[in-house]
């Protein structure tokens, strides 16, 4: 029933009753069959968020005027309203250093079927994972960054992402800070694998702190990419258990595999339509 | 929000369009709001489920006349409708025998209100943990079985359980099987905590037989007790790591904590009307 | 085997060739026989250190002359030396505030078996436990504490430990910050459980912090208390994974779970004699 | 420490006094220094097992004699003794069918130096994964079976196996049972990844079974491979949770992590030589 087409409906708005129930008649009466819905509300700050799931064989309105039309049933709740569609597969580009571990693990779960989206763009700061793009013949460009050409070459970058259509970024240990010009550019839209149990060990060599303090899990966080580096919304995280006799080679090697699992499922609940932002934080759907 | 009065709707009916839209509509046009919403496809059996909760505050429909109601509502698709309230609060009978662990551990949750039932009865077969009933001023009724006796005293237990008007039955390590009157008079209300990750290691003994096999975890698995042995709907499981240094007792302290953490998220699923039951499983939601 | 009379012995020395095979002649020349060993050397600090458990049985050394042995034997590693023995139970006071839970927890794992020690004093600031304690037969004292009387009720807290002769000491969520004089009489035995995943979340509210935060775990750490709040060397770590559907009140709750087996585990470890401490860290033998 | 040229001792033999300090004192008066020493007892069958690593930088006695040496020390307990050195690489087969997730792991991790061995051969009895073997510079063989080649075609298997000087073979999803000779031929160096929980759902099709039986975690074990299919001797296992709305096809791609992360464990721990095995059970030295 899932590989059927079908709709996406990400809604956060005022809350309220009968927001449910408004929603499910219009899905209903246009003809489309709700095959998953789940909702949240936040008490404190008032705020009702919902993702709707419904099949769009014989829906009756226009794919173009389905938010538009959300819109205008909820207004008095000022709904954000956004429909997404399970034939117009989202494009990522992932932006790599050196290191090979989640370029992998990204285009090998994409290929299988774990990610459904697409990955056409590779974009490197060095040349080193060219092999790895055209392995699974995927273009590579090498765009090299340094303090003082990085604007630049940002630029050369956004060309990069337009001329292929790309929807959202995946800073797969990319290890540059973007400009905020990027951030702003693509907002709620770039993921990043922070290789550390977020807040704890924020900014460069988080293996390094942890070391030194002693503790006994490391982390990975997912999140997207705001201008306060390591600051922005959290998507996905997970840990691993560490002991004194854990080097900090031994922790890089455990960290490896958390890093890949935390973005590819963080990615994954972004090409789902899972995520809705608010207030620095996540609502992830399962 | 969620502290508030409200009602919670599990229905399981064939499957078709309009099932959820027809549901958000008869809450919205009675006056409920819905507070939560989940729902289930079995696309292989054809089966729908759903789980609604919803305001009863200004509700205009009588209690006693909302399921018969859903009944009507959704009657082409024959299903099965179970309405609780939130302010009807299940009561449970605890039976034990001599290991008090997940005694101990369903009172302090319950008193903590992790577990929103009650519990008035405590009922085993020894004497042993009286003192632990009396402590957190619960009735303890010791009812010991034999072999021979194990007929007739069921039916004292079936006196003490309608006298306390008990809606479930928790197996806290009651080392007891049950007749199959008991299970056919508590369908899908007995659960039962075994020591095993089913469907491994049935039966007795199950952490010797995890240790002859050199397993590398354990596990417990909360389930509804059927009248196979061990074959009940599994609601919960959960393992924890063991090695080659882990003695049976070893085993036995690390399985306390598993079969504790397990039967008490059973029952809180049951206790939250979380739970459906189909074709031997169990669909429960989040 | 390991229930027999033993001894286990914990060093730390410079590292150096030939200190395991000294340690285990000596250990097979004065008649023992070695039931554990395990080591770890720190290569950049040039430590080594070492647990050793042996039987006691025809042992030809007198007890108090093990330590001033080995002290002798690696005199030219500068050791550090301990010895315990199997049948001198470590005796511990449990500081608690009004939460029950850890509380509890630690008096059904001792009448257990899980946890080797005693625990015959409870000491609170306010008066609520004295129930549980009652219920386990420990002895319980009220020793209530306000900024102005802290220092002269930590010396009533001390004569109480003393008069009970108190090994090592337990914040089982005792809600006060010790004075410096309680840390220095006591190093690396005071054990506490912090509500938080250290070093993320310190002081107070943590799981407020959390929430507010939006991270997708919270964690608990055991630590030993040392001058600077929530900075001493961590024993035990562990999460659990949190939603956006997870208010504070659900994070208190899951909380509990974690902060019972941390603690538990944290205390364990300490009262069978695993944890080295050096450098703000600790080495924990399995 | 550990990067330094060193040697791995397994001996198991009857337990009883002495045997920790006389292989102490052995490798101290032969000149090497401890690194690592880990022993187990199993006091039901009196049976001990210990792992020493120590240097041989200096070590007085030639390689050829270390083993001979140590069963003459322990011969009153007649010992099987092993010697491992660091500078001699184990060099593993890798056998495959038509999916690509646990070789790709395999050989990334070998790449990163998460796994101290060689991959020089990998052969599959289908051609599909040629791409994947080439990619990486490994040699492929397509070696096709049908149950009336198997024979005949496992010896040409033998032939590449020995061309190649292989040490051990891992099964990555090879989908073909063994024939006994091959078992016996590599005793305790074949290792299997079974997509499902042992002993729970052996043989075939374990995802369909687990979902039959509605577990609540599904689970992976990597084994050594005996004349018994699934009944051999496990090193590792782990689990993911499931629940009822993951169809068979979300089961087999949380399967895959586990797979992968289970054989990647229990290939370390082979090629670490920290694995001991009897009574069809494995000790498992951290």
């Amino acid at each position: 029933m899932r590989s059927s087409l079908h709709a996406t409906l990400l809604v956060s708005c005022a809350d309220g009753p009968g927001i449910v129930a408004a929603l499910a008649r219009f899905v209903f009466e246009q003809g489309g069959n709700i095959l998953d819905s789940d909702q949240h509300a936040d008490s404190r700050l008032g705020v009702f968020f919902t993702r709707l799931t419904f099949t769009l064989d014989g829906f009756l309105l226009a794919r173009d005027l389905i938010a538009p039309s959300v819109e205008a049933l909820l207004s008095p709740h000022e709904p954000t309203v956004e429909v997404r569609f399970s034939d117009e597969t989202k494009r990522g580009a992932i932006l790599v250093s050196k290191t090979n571990h989640c370029l992998y693990d990204l285009l090998l779960r994409q290929e299988a079927g774990e990610l459904c989206c697409e990955f056409p763009l590779v974009i490197a700061n060095h040349d080193t994972l060219r092999g790895v793009a055209e392995h699974f013949g995927r273009a590579f460009h090498h765009v090299p960054i340094t303090k003082e050409t990085k604007a630049a070459q940002e630029g050369v970058i956004f060309e990069l992402l337009e001329r292929e259509r790309i929807d959202f970024v995946v800073l797969a240990r990319y290890m540059q800070v973007l400009t905020p010009a990027f951030v702003d550019r693509y907002p709620n839209r770039v993921i990043n694998i922070h290789h550390g149990f977020l807040p704890a060990f924020q900014g460069a060599k988080p293996y390094h702190q942890a070391h030194k303090r002693g503790v006994k899990l490391i982390g990975a966080s997912g999140h997207y990419v705001t201008a306060d580096l390591d600051e922005g919304p959290i998507i996905a995280q997970s840990v691993v258990p560490v002991s004194h006799s854990d080097s900090i080679r031994d922790m890089v090697h455990k960290g490896r595999d958390l890093e890949k699992s935390v973005l590819a499922n963080a990615v994954r609940c972004h090409v789902e339509d899972r995520i809705l932002v608010y207030a620095n934080k996540t609502v992830v759907f399962d």
